[in-house]
């Protein structure tokens, strides 16, 4: 069975965050005076294959505690969904 | 009034991603044979000034137009909230 999990990968708040002030610098310089703050962080999204929804949790939270995310700077979390099978859901005509 | 937006930027599909095609040969590399693909892209939280949902959307809307994605190459989509005032939200003792 096909998995996609999203991965949301955010650094940890007061981490310094040079990408994101980069970015709120140009949202300012750009007229949106009311850029308070940005924090950037990572989107991934992974395809794979799992038994059943638990394997497939599993899989994801080792996935990011082994490279996705470092755990001193960064924070996971995730979505996760079966991949509906196209193939399988019509009937060949 | 203050609010949050987490803005979501994928490449579009078709488009090469080294940085997706690294992630998954590190993730098979770790044992996890299952992984198919791997597609990164960024996560943005911005905080910002509004004075209501429709400004507060437009806002977003205009600042992935005009600096977040390349739309040649990439989508953005986003989730919208008013951040919740803790000052004003407790009545003062």
């Amino acid at each position: 069975m096909r998995w996609l999990a999203d991965v949301h990968v955010r650094l940890r708040p007061g981490i310094a965050d040079p990408e994101g002030l980069t970015i709120a610098g140009g949202l300012r310089a750009l007229g949106f005076s009311t850029v308070d703050e940005v924090r950037a962080g990572k989107l991934l999204r992974i395809a794979f294959q799992a038994d059943d929804r638990s394997a497939a949790e599993a899989a994801v939270d080792a996935m990011c505690r082994r490279l996705l995310a470092n755990p001193v700077m960064e924070t996971a979390d995730w979505e996760l969904r079966a991949e509906v099978d196209q193939a399988a859901g019509e009937p060949v005509p």
